[in-house]
């Protein structure tokens, strides 16, 4: 069988790419992958899927970073007339866009995997040598780049979830295929794992596009060395008064903005792991002459362990908090996004490492380091306080230019690649 | 004659309301005051001055915090449909705002005057409490509003030009009025100085509307209390970076712009004089898991004392360079205004005072500090420094609001008063 | 009178020049006054005057900066061994140094003056060409002199003591002569203050001796421009930890210092007066490679009004707060001293100018602004909120160095001035 | 052979014990090792041995954080009077306090071992429950105290010293036994490196005591997660003044000092490994009223890797660099100790890991990381990239109180340990 699930994919290799053109051209922002996701609940529901959509995936008060509403109602008119399914974008409208496909293969074990579809806010590269560019799936919305590879995650999902669908009768158990939105800034799979999808889940499977060294591709089952992290917004608002005049009268937000910026980067380093802390973005101020009274901070902590990032997120509130005291203004703190670090079951990556050699006959890698952070971690935490085992795989292959940039390009060999990977796996797990 | 004067500014008060209110309706903001600037120079026309437009009133590489070229192309159209003279506009193209009026009255000392035109970037109240809303004479234009009272100042300068050439015959010397834009941020007045238009003037004279507090008018010589300050624009270029990934190949610029911030703000206090300083805006960073890589603050530093605000201005841009490379950023900095301390000549402001009192029988009161500060400071100084006096003088008049807020409004007995006071002054000195 | 008065002052040049020096040699720091004191109870008594010392003078508890118990009792051996009156040192003990002498003169009104005593930790000069070091009255005590001229306050003290004794039969009303300890640091005359010893008294004067440029000796009455100040010192107690193998587990003294020192420098300026800041001493940390668990900050703030004052005290007491805060550190304030702004009565003034003038022929010049804090403001501050007036008067001669400096020294012309003028007034005052 | 050492090692025991006793009574700091460097020579020549002592050992120059010329005198003496060896001590004055021991055994490979000598600035426990107290050789000095086991490394060198002078006959090569000042602070190991005396080494080894938590002893060869660092003191020297009178006539070095603080504590996490930094002591300013004139700063930081530590050591020069300038203060950075990262050779490692298991029948346990930092790295970095190996070693064995702790204590079973270790490892590489 595992001969069998390699050839056909690659015999859908000319469709997979077609189908990741296609996304690469259309991407779309994280809470707003209404074309995608509607494309991806037709077509599952075409290959015999039981679909849920719009609010029955995401848990609404669960959603962070949320853009708004009017964005949101904007790019659902554009979707609408850049081809999305008309069956489905009616239930993306407000943010709704995950999607999750279940196959029902009788009694067994259940197996979810997780694909994500959101892409980033950066401007595709114009030059022509740009492999999208020349062949002309470069995307058509400037500022919105697929430069995370997650087009290729996406049609991995979909091509998995087409040959699945072709074996089911020889497999035993469920199938859940989980399309997750706004991955990016790891905003979005807490409310997937809080409206329930993950409970009694007993495999969890998920996979990131990495970069290969050698011209070659390869499988890393085990990939880890993500962080956890939090990302906060915090604004200050204290009083504006004429800066020549009276100065004394405004309570000023800048300086506190300054004092947390400074004393942010500044929290002691930790002994049991490595930490990260950034201020990315700061906007403070309306005029020169008045005593600033707003600033906004963008604010990210992470951490090697969770605790570490548990640490630096208390450590960042207490500043924010003590700052705005120092110069009395009013404190307001968002979370707008979270994730732990990711956690592999040691039993379940070694049984995927023998499926790969022994059975696919893939070429496995080390896993490397990721350095990011990824929010697929909120799964792995889950499935595995429940019993549950997970595993997060680097599909690597040669890659164009640095991820999140804006020539960033993928071999698209990963996409057969990546459809034989799972495919092979869930076959290990619940073949009859 | 005095009593003439004041007379015939009295006749003229209905004349100039209806003026101050088309030039409050149709408010426009520094080195944009096209509209306003052509019906200036078409009056003054009229009334038989010589009259200097265009690129021959502020020299243009001296002019500071000019808008961008757009828009400056995009308000010029405006203008033109705003019912701006179309004989004189078409000289105002790219911000060439200022006005001079010269009046030849034969032999002679010569006495400048000095009217901004300017308004602010202030929403006008729309409580239809507020007058301009409820005599329907509001800015037509959102977010810009004559909240300084220089739509009152250019109507003064217009009574002014009118009555001086109805009696020119009985002057001798010559009249200098000067339109002058951008006085807000203290950005225009260099301009002027620097072409050249107050060398050789032997009085110069200029005023500022002020707040009664009794109910009545008066006029106030000799005020001073502005502060000399410098505005600064400061742009630190840094390097992004991967801010889980590599923080360490940033050049973090957030980090520089927060250290300048506060040690500007902690700049020690000067013995010789108060001083003020303002971080006012701050806008940093691109994306909160980036390494920002471009921070921009607009500052002002004020002095007591030119001397002071020299101090205040040398010590912040040592800072900002300091800062720049303590995190091994790029700095470019730039002055977007600047103004010297008014100094008013004692003995000027003394014969003036007697004007008032002995010959017009206008209410004198003790000149108030006013905080702020004022360009027409540069052209105290030039006329000083070459022999001549100078005199800056309160109009003080019940207001609405406070300067500079949304809700702001004066009584218009101003204006009769504001002509009685300038013209009395120029037939004290100029009078056959 | 007056020329009597002028003329005795005069008389007794030599005696007043002889203490000046015998004070000076033995100089003290504040509150350890115990040799000085002594002897001003001692002759106080012998002149007649009611004397009042030890705890009866300075309330315990409003002492501030007080020395630790040790160095006080090892200076009272030191008094004692250097020629205290033994009659009186004894209840200086614990630092009880302040002396009032009464001179009750029947009915009539009361006139307070005080004298301060205290010496500076300063080095005096070796340089041979230093007048005490040629003429032998230096300090005997390293790093104590009288660098600030108390020693001849005190002495003009006692010589207005004297001949105020001797025309005793001729006055009218009560003398009240403070002779105040711990000047410096504004440490001292609240103590009196709230012991009761202004209360009820009408009129209240004191003096500093200031440099003259001309060579000449001046008074000038109506001295002002002190400010208010506050003296605070701030401990930040952390907890220590391993900078290398536990950082985290260490809350950061050194963190919440430095923080706290930027913060309080930046504290905005005032728009209703000058403000001064300092945090001048610094101490933190005991190695290395541990995270610093405690730091002491000795500060100073100051305003043109008390008002200002209190803002910059307020505000520091803020962000000290925060900033103990920010690092889970816990904070403890010490006030070490405090004064108001001297306020002086433009009436009595006005009289005393006409005295010094027309009747004691004096010259007088304007007052200069000190600069500096004087805790005399306390007593001008409490007489004129009860309905009296006050006067603080600057005693102009030549001097040698300047203030507070190693080579400090004074014009000995000063001592019978200080004693004409203050007789001169009394008598003004108070003469029958 | 192995059995034979491992024997004469555990006979040695009560000799072992008794030496550790005395180096623990008479602890002495860095660069101080005056008496127990001379009884290490003493013991070392008895035992046939080339020694080398004085100038000839450590280099003069390289030396870091060397005491005050009085405080060496002054330990001379103590030295003298508490049983220092008298042929000896004499070289050690001016701090040249260490010794290299040679043994000669004809041709073969140079084996280095490196023991360090050094005690700590802590005060020793006085309660009777510490074992030193209860068995009455603790510390005779207050606040010097062998709370690191660096009287069980010299015990132990001593140990290896006996033994393997008995063994001489039956061994190949060279034998070099380094007792080290100054491990403490990582000042002294880079001196004898320049000194040459790692020049043509073969083998390097070194070891430390580590926590046990079975109760049982092990050795962890290949011990590593020591930190490289870099200690460095900094001084701000700016200009004092009147901070009432004249803030602006000062350079403010509290303003740089704390700027520096904040931005060192600030620096940005590095992608390639941990950090650490650490201001640790601060001192600043002479009185609150004085605009600080210097400020002095202890500093260390450290990387886990030594490309990490020269980030860490370059922005932080950097950033000094830039505070100074900020407030125009003039800097002085000073070494005070540094050192790299410690690498073992690998090959090395695997055959000490089995010499020990094998041969020995020694428990071998996976090394630990430290956390801290120790200068042998410098002698690992020296040896290696001539050609040679290294391997740096955990001597596991219960312990009281935590490392550098006043209640420090281990079990001497570590002594026989240490010596069965070395010289079996030396057996088995230069064993005829």
């Amino acid at each position: 069988m595992y001969g069998k699930l390699k050839a056909r994919a690659e015999e859908l290799s000319g469709e997979l790419v077609a189908c990741r053109r296609d996304l690469h051209q259309f991407a779309e922002l994280g809470w707003m992958e209404m074309r995608t996701s509607s494309l991806v609940a037709a077509r599952l529901t075409e290959w015999g899927y039981e679909v849920i959509t719009g609010r029955d995936v995401c848990l609404d008060e669960a959603r962070m970073g949320l853009p708004a509403k009017e964005v949101l109602d904007e790019h659902y008119e554009w979707a609408v007339a850049h081809g999305a399914d008309l069956r489905f974008v009616e239930k993306t409208r407000g943010g709704f866009t995950g999607v999750v496909g279940i196959l029902h293969c009788g009694e067994g074990k259940t197996v979810a995997m997780r694909f994500d579809m959101d892409a980033l806010p950066v401007f595709e590269k114009t030059d022509t040598a740009h492999r999208p560019r020349m062949e002309e799936f470069a995307s058509c919305t400037d500022g919105v780049m697929h430069a995370c590879g997650h087009d290729g995650h996406t049609t991995i999902g979909l091509g998995v979830a087409r040959v699945l669908s072709e074996i089911r009768e020889e497999l035993s158990g469920t199938i859940k295929l989980i399309f997750q939105p706004a991955e990016e800034g790891v905003r979005g799979a807490r409310s997937i794992v809080e409206h329930g999808h993950l409970d009694r889940v007993d495999y969890v499977l998920g996979s990131h596009l990495t970069a290969s060294d050698d011209g070659k591709c390869h499988i890393c089952p085990g990939m880890a060395g993500t962080f956890a992290t939090t990302k906060l917004d915090a604004v200050f608002t204290g009083r504006a008064a004429h800066a020549g005049v009276a100065p004394e009268q405004g309570n000023n937000a800048m300086l506190a903005a300054a004092t947390a910026v400074l004393n942010i980067q500044a929290i002691p380093r930790h002994g049991q792991g490595e930490s990260r802390v950034n201020v990315g973005v700061l906007r403070a101020g309306t005029g020169r002459n008045v005593i600033c009274d707003r600033a906004k901070l963008e604010i990210e902590v992470r951490g090697q362990t969770t605790e570490v990032n548990a640490y630096m997120e208390a450590y960042t509130r207490n500043i924010l908090q003590a700052s705005a005291m120092m110069h009395q203004c009013k404190l307001a703190v968002d979370v707008m996004g979270s994730s732990a670090a990711i956690e592999c079951t040691p039993e379940l990556v070694e049984r995927i490492r023998q499926v790969c050699t022994d059975d696919l006959a893939i070429d496995v890698n080390e896993p490397s380091d990721m350095g990011g952070s990824e929010d697929f971690a909120y799964m792995t935490r889950h499935v595995i306080s429940q019993g549950g085992m997970a595993c997060f795989t680097g599909i690597q292959i040669p890659c164009a230019g640095v991820f999140h940039s804006a020539g960033f390009d993928f071999d698209e060999r990963a996409l057969p690649l990546g459809v034989a990977y799972y495919t092979g796996v869930v076959w290990n797990l619940l073949g009859r």
